[in-house]
């Protein structure tokens, strides 16, 4: 058994990390961690838990930690992360961080978009944890950066035609939509229940730090730099993101030659489906799943993903990471 | 034209006093006023009147006040209320106070739910604004108590079978289900759109503040005590208040009976809408109305009733005490 | 490996009761079956599963279920299932039935609700399958019949009174509230989401079919005819059923003394949680748990429960009842 | 007063042209018409208007009409519309027609994606309903086409561009999202509350039939061919579209240059709201506003812009329409 310590437990995608690795048959949770003004029996902090899972939430504490885990699910936010991860792998733990903090390869960009980085070493050797895409660099690393929700998403619907070189690069549109929860747990006067609800409006416009993530990975896939205009919104619903991307084609191509590609280039990926019609983010909640459909719309190609933001978008991707790294079976705990 | 301030403007039934204002004919918005840290162009905090209303919410200065309104609508909490209220009335405007804390003649009552009362002169001379029921005693008021949501609803509901003697007094039983904008503007970790959405939970279970200003209203139609256990829930909307009653009647009455004695009693009440099946809250949202539906089932008598709880459960019914007190059409600015 | 066919899968109970089994180590689905104009491949009907789970739902054919299958979830609607649970019993298999045919061992009340039985034979061998009540009668049953959603809430939240016998049993007041999946995959008026969305309603006032089996369920645990007053409505979520029960009480008890009873009664039940707060339905949505608050409040008990009506109100159950049959572990497929 | 008749007065446009006609201080609603198995009491069929309006809808009668009303708000679907209208103006009424088949100046164009086009000759004689762009014309008409939601909302977002020629006409990305009271008031399974709740879809891919009218209206402001690709979406709310358009300028220009551009080309437009952040449904949800945010990203031009699809986007944006014609103050009823 495969011994988990989840750090930052007390959030959406720590209580969504324990969700699925209660059912996950090789791993056991064996540490749970949060500031002590958040710790707490798990029930008590979770409800959906009572009677499902006993456990407390704790302090992090180093002492402990060491010789309790094979892994840390580094759930802390943005600039936080950093601060610990040099310390988690120092105790010989692998960790699969849930921040930004080693996303992204260019400190000057990183540091454009967060603060300084004080752990520019650890970045060099951080694999980026999105398996199909970059499954060998995963193997066998010691630190993945878990990617972003939006990235995800962008990414897995535009991998094909990034890889063959069959786009402009200088006109990627991605427009995105996320439910409420990709917000995270802090109450605020935008996600307040009734200014959220029966809303929908568009946020980070020409600046959301995710749009350097996504223009890293598309760069990656077509081995030139590419340009993203990112644009996301959020909608009245819990979970999901819904990526519609707006693609130049470099020459006309036919929705079956798409649909043929992407089939071809996702063959025997478990989490992803190529779909003959435009996916919907409820079919895909609560799965570590991506339905993407290409197609071919007045010259331009229009490439629609959906994911569940909490999962494929953060705990269940960490997951498959974990999986593959220790290499188990790619979907364990994930089906 | 009557001249309106609006006391406490930066909420919820502040904007709704304000939407439902710029429709009234004989009534003018002269004056805004809120904490300082919310003060502002009404169209920056309220986005939904960029456009349709110009004016500042200011800081309150009592000097500034005392001619520029008649009436004062004070939107100010419990608590906090009765430290203007006094002063309000002392500047020669009339009252109506969305607060609780004219609403309750036995001090000892309301100490008991809220805090130490200041202005106990007052009170004895508030006239409880539920104008279907009361709407004498509002005529002549310099200061009316205008009624909680909640009770408001409940009131509605069973007044009829209260004033004709026909149930048990000491097993009333209201069941009642608020939309969230009920909690107000402030947000919180319950009302977190991720946590409120697809939920529905009760609360304030056996201390509802809103239990002891029902049993005044049905012990003041009975002419008796009544004894009544209010449960109060909370679902995923915005606006809304069905409220389901469970009396236990003194003799067996048919459903026909009921329609005709609620018929009867709400005869040419504008507001009123005694119905043949169940109310929906849908269909009172953004009007004054009420609906009502009462029946007789296995031996006891249900009544529902339908309300929007920010219009008839607050600014709506501020606006119409208003009408009443200057002795215009009762329904001015609320068709 | 016990192989499970599923009789009328095209609909949400289906699809639910696919998700569970699809993690349940010792069964495997075998056969599925619908009306011919509502089957096809699982993942066309369900695009949740695309990717997850490859069978078709065929036409039923009797011979061709013979031998392909231990057991029987039957999803099939009241008056329908009827017809079928004969021959899937002549069959061989043990069948555990979703409809209200063989809820009501009195057909008088079953016919005065649904329509003339046709089976009464069986009705007989049925074993009534919410197991925390009546687990011992459904080990040997080849014939379950699966309790219905409202209740499976209402029951649970109040067995522990009318077992100890501390309850009046001509008033008792069951008001409830379900998500929109209760009323199934049919498209209607009431449901259609520009109707439903934002609303909130009561209806079946009087007469809802559930109202004979809550008071079946009370009685047995009684030991005496009880009277129960069934209230449903429904809100805009889509899972989960919140009851609110009101229960006049033989003589005052503490809240500890609740606590304590409501503990003692469910001792060792994984599936019920006695929670100190009121439970919310989005706390269980997704699992076979049932969350339960019993407190004393002005003279009365209030007893809240919450469950998810899919899964402990449907699927759930049924496979928790299949795990009793066939001597499994009780929780297998619903952690 | 004018006198207003409704043909096809059963659905949700229907029922927003009464709300909104019933606080019109110069139109009286005269005569409703809906198809026979929809006709009855207002407040039978729109509960909502309980006490408030007593009306009967009936079966259009032209006999009864001609005489009756001055105007007709023609709330029919596309292609039944054209056979009601030629029979409108032959009775000496104004039309003010929701349906697509005046929209389209370009024969071949509707029946591409519609139908045959019945009634060629009143096309021809059609003013294009959106004031803030034609308002001239509309002054003198007799049949009004009231333009779409989606090109509505769509072309007052890139109006002033288009206008001053600053963007490319090859290049303009409408991506857009509707509430679910865009689909209309018919049930269906996609739109089914448990289907359509928690949701989030793409659909009409490349063939939307809002594409051509955006298509028409872009070309008529640039005074050349403009192409257009638009992709609508839906989300679980009831009301709102927000339409994201991307464009590629012909030079870059600042956000300081684009807010004045376009202030400057909607100054006096009472409905029209250029704004300085992202504008959201909610506050434009009941109000005839369209917000506006244009601003410059990464090279191209991103302007947003919000409306309510049953005001702005249909009734509203009609009884605007209305009063033009009838020379009357243009925010009448629409305050």
């Amino acid at each position: 058994m495969i011994k988990v310590a989840i750090i930052g437990a007390s959030g959406y995608t720590g209580a969504e990390s324990i969700r699925i690795l209660l059912r996950h048959s090789e791993a056991e949770l064996t540490y749970l961690t949060a500031l002590p003004e958040e710790c707490g029996a798990v029930e008590d902090i979770f409800p959906q838990f009572k009677g499902r899972f006993t456990m407390q939430i704790e302090p992090l504490d180093m002492d402990k930690l060491s010789g309790m885990a094979d892994v840390a699910l580094c759930c802390l936010p943005h600039k936080v992360s950093m601060g610990f991860v040099p310390k988690l792998l120092d105790a010989g733990l692998k960790v699969i961080d849930f921040s930004a903090d080693y996303r992204l390869r260019d400190i000057n960009i990183y540091e454009k978009f967060y603060v300084k980085h004080t752990d520019t070493e650890n970045i060099k050797h951080a694999a980026f944890g999105l398996p199909e895409l970059f499954r060998e660099k995963i193997k066998g690393a010691k630190l993945v950066a878990n990617p972003g929700c939006y990235p995800t998403g962008a990414a897995l619907a535009i991998a094909p035609l990034l890889r063959e070189n069959m786009i402009e690069t200088d006109s990627v549109i991605v427009n995105a939509v996320t439910g409420a929860s990709g917000a995270g747990n802090k109450p605020s006067i935008k996600f307040h229940f009734p200014n959220m609800n029966e809303n929908f409006f568009a946020y980070g416009v020409g600046n959301h730090r995710h749009m350097p993530e996504i223009e890293q990975i598309a760069s990656d896939l077509a081995g030139q730099n590419v340009t993203v205009l990112f644009q996301p919104h959020v909608g009245p619903f819990d979970r999901g993101i819904l990526s519609t991307v707006y693609c130049q084609p470099k020459e006309k191509v036919s929705n079956n030659q798409l649909i043929q590609l992407y089939g071809d280039f996702y063959n025997g990926e478990p989490f992803i489906q190529v779909c003959q019609n435009p996916p919907a983010v409820k079919d895909v909640a609560g799965t570590n799943n991506c339905h993407i459909f290409p197609t071919f719309v007045k010259g331009k190609i229009v490439s629609f993903s959906a994911i569940d933001n909490l999962v494929k978008g953060a705990s269940g991707q960490a997951v498959q990471n974990m999986n593959i790294i220790f290499d188990l079976e790619e979907t364990m705990g994930l089906i």
